[in-house]
C-alpha cells in the first residue's frame, strides 16, 4: 500500500532507483499457459530506449530484461514473474552536486520532505527510468490481450511544444524518433534542434488507443475504466492532464451531439471514447494526455537548498529535452496494464461464458 | 475489488441504487475521538441536492443523512461509520419504458453487456444519485482535515458550455446556483434558460483546490496524489477530462517557465497544481476537471434496443440540463476523501512526529 | 484496512455495534443473474438467533434481514448487495456498570487502549452479534456455491466442555440446540444445567466440512485456501485454535501414513483435510476450531478500572454459557465465504472453461 | 491478489521457483531512515539455511541475500526493498522423473488441476525455500519492531514425531540443530537417527512469541491480530493447525480460570496469548503450530499420474526428514512481519502520539 504495485488481479510491483545495481518488476496473476520469453518483453524496452536519437538523452542503457520466475520451458505457469534490468550506465558522479539542493520542478523536494532522507543519484526513485519495468509488465499483457481478444496498444505524438501533428497515419509512427503520425518530421527535427541549443525544454501532447476491447470492462462506481485509466496515466512522470474521448472539448458540446447514437450497426461515433459509466463499449479506447516540459534543464533556476538557503540550481548531465518524446510506449504499456487487470477482473465475477454469450447477441441474458 | 470501495485506508464502500429503498456507504479507518454528528454531514448534503433551483432536476429528494454505527456519545470510536440516506421521491414509472432501450450517452448498454440484466429505474446504479453517499463521506473526511492541518476544500464553476466564467471571488460561490466565482449571474442565468427551452444540455468545466495541504502526501510511483485526484475525478459522473496545475497549457510551456522556483518564502509559482513527483508540495492542490453534456434529454436519438433493433430515445423526466452545475460539492468531496486517506498513509510510514518535525525544518533529516 | 471489510472478490464490508440501531454489511462482488430474496438467507439467521433454547442468552432479537440494493427483479445484479439487520432488544441500561471496568477475558482493555475510546454497550463492536451479518453474507455465498457447483456446507459440535461428542450421523444436527451429531442430547442437556447452575461457562470444539469443492481453488504462497480458512476461523469471536484435515494429529503421525494415497477412483484417505499446498484437492474440506469459554459470568473477577484501580466485576445480564452452542452456523458462514472468494479469484486467473476441462480430465492441460 | 504478496501496508512481495535462477521478495511500506545492510538479514537467513546438520537436507545453498533497492548510504529510503537470493545448488535432474507423477502428500496434483502446468523441478513454487525470502523479510521487520518497541521474537520445538520436548530455557535454542529448548538433545538426535534410517519422516510441533509487543494492534472484526497470525502460520509450508494462548485446551476450562484476571501491576496470566478482541494486550503473543511429516519420503506410495495410470512413487533426493526442524525461524519471521504491518496500521489510524500517550496512562483518552 506504499504505492509500488499496480492493478488488482494482474499486479505489477515495481522496484529499484536509478542509479542503483538494477530495477525490475514482479507480476503476479499472469494466466498459466501462455507462451513467453525475453523476445517477447524485450522490443518495446526497445522502443522506450534512451539514447536512441539526437533528441533525447544519452545515456547508454541496454536495458536488456531477464526473466527470473513464472515461466517453465517457455510458458507461464500462473505464479509470479520476476522481471530484473540491469542498471548499466550510471555515472553517479553527474548527481553529487544536487545532493543537497532542490531542483525546481522536480521531486526532489517532497521526496526529502516525505521520508527525510532521498536516492540523489539520478532521480533516485522518481526518476522516469522507472517506467522501463512497467513497459516489460505492458509487453505482458499486450500478448495476452492480443491472442484472446485482438487487442491493439497504439499511441502517437500530436502536439510537442506549442507545434500540433496532424494525424496522417498509424503507419509513421514507427519510422521516426518522435512517435510522430506524419511521414516528413523535418519541421519536428529543426523544432528539437532549436529548443535544445536554447537549453530549455518543452512538453507534448500524445494520443493512446486501444482497439478491439471487449464490452464490459470496467466496474461500476470506483473503479471505472476511464478513472482507472486517468489513474495510470496522470501517474507517467511529467503527466499533467488526462482526457477520454471528446475530453475538455465536450464542455462546449451539446447533449444532442456528443452522446453517441447506436444503431443496429454499432455507434455512429466515439465522443466517449470507448467508455460509458465506467465500462468499455467495446469501441476504440481514446486516450490524450499532457506531458509538462522536462524540468531538468542548464537555464540557472531560482530555489533552495536543504537548509533553506536560496541557490542557483543548473541541471547539467544527460536530460531528455522534451520527455514526451519518449513516452508513447510507456502510455501504451499503462493502457495495456488496465485493461489487463480489467478482463481478469471481468471474468472473475461475470465468467467466461457468460461474457462470449451476451457478446454474440445482446438479448442473450439471465432474464 | 468490484469497484464499490474508494480508498486504502480511509476506505468508503459505497451502496445502492437510485430507484432502490435507499442509498448509503459505510466509512472505515476513520481516526477515533473526533466529534461526528449527522449536522456535521448535511450541509454538504444539501449542496449537492436536487431541486433547489429552476436550473437542476426537480427531483425532490430530502437526502437526510443516518449514522447508524461508529459513533458513541457524539464521537467516533475508530469503527466503521455507516451512513444511510432514504429515497423518497422514485416514480419509478418514468423509467418503465426505457427498461429495453439503450439510452445514447448512458451506461444502459454497457451494464446490460457486462452483467446481463440491469436495474433501469432512474439510472440504477449508474446515476449520479450515488454520489451523495460520497459527499457524505467526504463531509467526515473534510471534518477531520480541518481539526487536525486547516485544510480547506473549496470548488467553483469555471465554464459552463462555451461560455467561460471569470473568478471574481471566492465569496460569490455560495451565493449561485452556479457555484460560480462571481456576483452577477444574470448571463448564466439566460444561458441555461435558453439551453433548457431548446430541449438540449451543455458540459461544464470545474476548478477544486485544497488550501493547506500538508507536505509529504502521496506515493512515489503508483498511488500519487495527482493520479488518485485523476482517478477520482475521472470517475464521478460524466467526467472526461482533468489536470493538474497548468494541466494541458504545460504542454507549451518552456521548462524554465513551468518548474516552479523556489525561494526561502516558498515557491514562486504553482504550475505543479500542489504536487511534485506525486507528492504534495503544501501549495494549494490545483485540480480542473470537464463534465460533458447531460445524457438524458428530450431531443429525439437514435439507438437500439435490447433486441438489436433500432429505436427512437427520448428521454423525459426530470433531468439536470448541465450536470455540471451540481457536480461541485461532489467533486470537493473526492478530492477530501483523496487527501484524507492519504494522510492516514502517511502516518503509517513515516510516522506523526517525524512528519511535523521535517515541517518546522526543512532540514530536519534521519541524515 | 482498518479490518472490517472481509475478502478480495467476494467482498463482506460489517458494520455496527451491538447495541446502536442496526448492524449489516455490504456484498461486492457477487455475480449477476442469481436469484435471491430475504427468504434465502434468514434461514441461516435464525439457525444462529439467541433466545431459541435454554441453553443459550435469552435476548431476544428477530434479526430480520433486509436486502436494500443489488437485487432487482428477484435476482442479483453484480452491484453491492446491502443488508440491514435492526436491533430491536438492547436494553443498554443493563451495560452502564462496566463502562468505566475492564471485563476479564473481553475486549474492553484493548479497545479502550487502542482508541482511546470505546462503545461499552453490550461489548459495542466486539460483540458476536456482528456474526450475525457474516451469516447473512455467507448465506449469499452458499446459495452460489451450491448452484455452481453442488457445495455443501455442514458443522458441527464435536466436544464441549470435558465432554467429548462423538459423530453419529449429520442428520441430527438440527434436532438439538447444540448442533449436535447425536441422537440423544440428554447428557448435553445436563451438563450445560449444571454448568449453568455453577455460575461459569465452558468452551467446545466444533467440526466444520465443505463438500463438492472444486479443485484448484486457493493461491500458492500466501492466500493459500487453509491460510484463509484459519484466518476466518481464528478471527471468529472466542476461537482460539484451528486445524484441518489430520490438524495437530498430524504432529505424531509417519510420513507414510499422513500424506494421503492416491488411485485412479481418487484419494485414499483425506489427512490433508481437502488441501495440498494451499489449493483444493476436490475432496472434503475438514476444519476443526476451539472455542474459549465465555467471558461473561456471574462469578466474580479481578480486573482494573480504567484509572487503574483493582475493581471486582460480575458480569450480570443475558449471556450464552458456551458461546460455542451457538458458533456453528457462523463456522460454515465463514468457511463458505473464503470458498466463494476463491472460487471467483480463481476463474479470474485461470478462466472457466479451462477448469472444466481440466475437472473433466487431468491430462487435459496446455501442454 | 494471486496470493504472493503478503500484508496491507508492510507489504512483501515474493517470487521464484526452487530451481529457477534465482528468488527473493521486494518489500514495500519499510519506514525511511533506519539503518540496513545484509547484515541484518543474513544470520536469519543462515538459521534457516539446509545443510547445516545431518538432521536435513544436504541441499547446499549459500541463501546469500543482495539487497537490490531501497536503501541509501546505510539507511531505508522509504521506497521497495527488493532483496534477491540466487540459487546455486539445484541439480534438477534429481527431479526429472516425477514430472509426470503426483506425490502423495505435496502440491503437484493441485498446481496440475489448477493451472494446467507445473514446474516440478524441486517443487517449483510450493517448495518450502520459498520460505528464505520470508525470513529475510522478516529479519527487515524485525530490526524495525526491536528498535521501536524492544520487541522481541522467538520460537523453540516443543514436540517431535510423537515426543515431547519440556521446556528448560530458551537459552539452550540457538546451541542445537532442532531448536529445541533443552540442554541434552541426544534423545533427539537418536529419534532421529532412527527416523531416517527407517525411510520415514515425522511431524512437530513449535511455540512462537514475541515480547514487549505493543498494546492495541489488531483490527476489530477481520484482521484481528490473531486471525493474521493463523493466517501467516497456515500458510507455512506443512502447517496443519495453529493455536493461540492456551488454545485447545481452552475447550476444556472453565470460564472462571481462562479469563485472564488483571490487576494494577498488569495481568495475572495469559491464557489469551496476547490477544483480546483481536487486539494485542501488551502481553506476549504466544503461538503454537503443528506441522505434518516430510511428504518427500523413500517409502513406496501408491498414486497416479498425469493420465490418471496408478503409479508407485519413490522420493529420492535430498529431503529434510522433519521439515519442523528448520522451521522456527520462518515461523518467527511471519509472526514478525504480522505485528510489524499491525504496527504500521495502528499509528495510520491512531497516530503515534494517542498511543504513546495512552500506552502511559489507561486513562488518558479523548473522553
Amino acid at each position: 500500500m506504499s504505492g509500488n504495485t499496480l492493478g488488482t488481479l494482474f499486479t505489477v510491483t515495481n522496484f529499484g532507483e536509478s542509479h542503483g545495481p538494477a530495477i525490475g518488476c514482479v507480476i503476479d496473476g499472469c494466466p498459466p499457459g501462455m507462451a513467453l520469453s525475453e523476445a517477447d518483453i524485450q522490443p518495446d524496452l526497445d522502443r522506450r530506449r534512451p539514447g536512441t536519437s539526437r533528441h533525447v538523452t544519452q545515456r547508454n542503457e541496454a536495458d536488456e530484461v531477464q526473466i527470473l520466475s513464472g515461466v517453465y520451458e517457455g510458458r507461464t505457469t500462473g505464479t509470479p514473474i520476476a522481471l530484473l534490468i540491469r542498471n548499466t550506465d550510471q555515472r553517479s558522479k553527474d548527481y553529487g552536486e544536487i545532493a543537497r539542493q532542490f531542483r525546481p520542478g522536480h521531486a526532489d523536494y517532497t521526496y526529502w520532505m516525505k521520508y527525510g532522507i532521498r536516492d540523489p543519484r539520478g532521480g533516485g526513485r522518481s526518476s522516469a527510468r522507472l517506467t522501463a519495468p512497467m513497459v516489460a509488465a505492458g509487453a505482458v499483457a499486450k500478448k495476452w490481450l492480443g491472442e484472446q481478444y485482438g487487442t491493439r496498444f497504439r499511441g502517437c505524438m500530436t502536439q510537442i511544444g506549442e507545434m500540433p501533428i496532424a494525424f496522417e497515419s498509424w503507419d509513421h509512427v514507427p519510422d521516426n524518433p518522435f512517435f510522430a503520425p506524419v511521414a516528413d518530421v523535418s519541421a519536428l527535427e529543426a523544432y528539437m534542434d532549436a529548443l535544445r541549443k536554447s537549453g530549455d525544454s518543452c512538453g507534448a501532447r500524445l494520443r493512446v488507443t486501444a482497439q478491439n476491447v471487449p464490452v464490459g470492462l470496467g466496474e461500476p462506481l470506483f473503479d471505472k475504466l476511464d478513472a482507472d485509466i486517468a489513474y495510470v496515466m496522470m501517474g507517467i512522470n511529467a503527466v499533467k492532464g488526462v482526457e477520454i474521448g471528446a475530453g475538455f472539448a465536450s464542455v462546449a458540446q451539446r447533449g444532442s451531439t456528443h452522446g453517441d447514437s447506436m444503431t443496429p450497426a454499432g455507434f455512429a461515433s466515439n465522443n466517449a471514447g470507448g467508455v460509458l459509466g465506467g465500462i468499455s463499449t467495446g469501441q476504440d479506447l481514446e486516450v490524450g494526455i499532457a506531458i509538462k516540459p522536462t524540468s531538468s534543464i542548464i537555464t540557472p533556476r531560482q530555489s533552495i537548498d536543504v537548509a533553506g538557503n536560496p541557490v542557483e540550481v543548473v541541471t547539467k548531465g544527460r536530460h531528455d529535452p522534451c520527455v514526451g518524446i519518449r513516452a508513447t510506449p510507456i502510455a501504451e504499456a499503462m493502457l495495456a496494464l488496465v485493461v489487463m487487470d480489467h478482463a481478469l477482473r471481468h471474468r472473475a465475477q461475470c465468467g467466461d461464458k457468460a461474457a462470449l454469450a451476451r457478446a454474440a447477441s445482446p438479448e442473450s441474458s439471465f432474464l
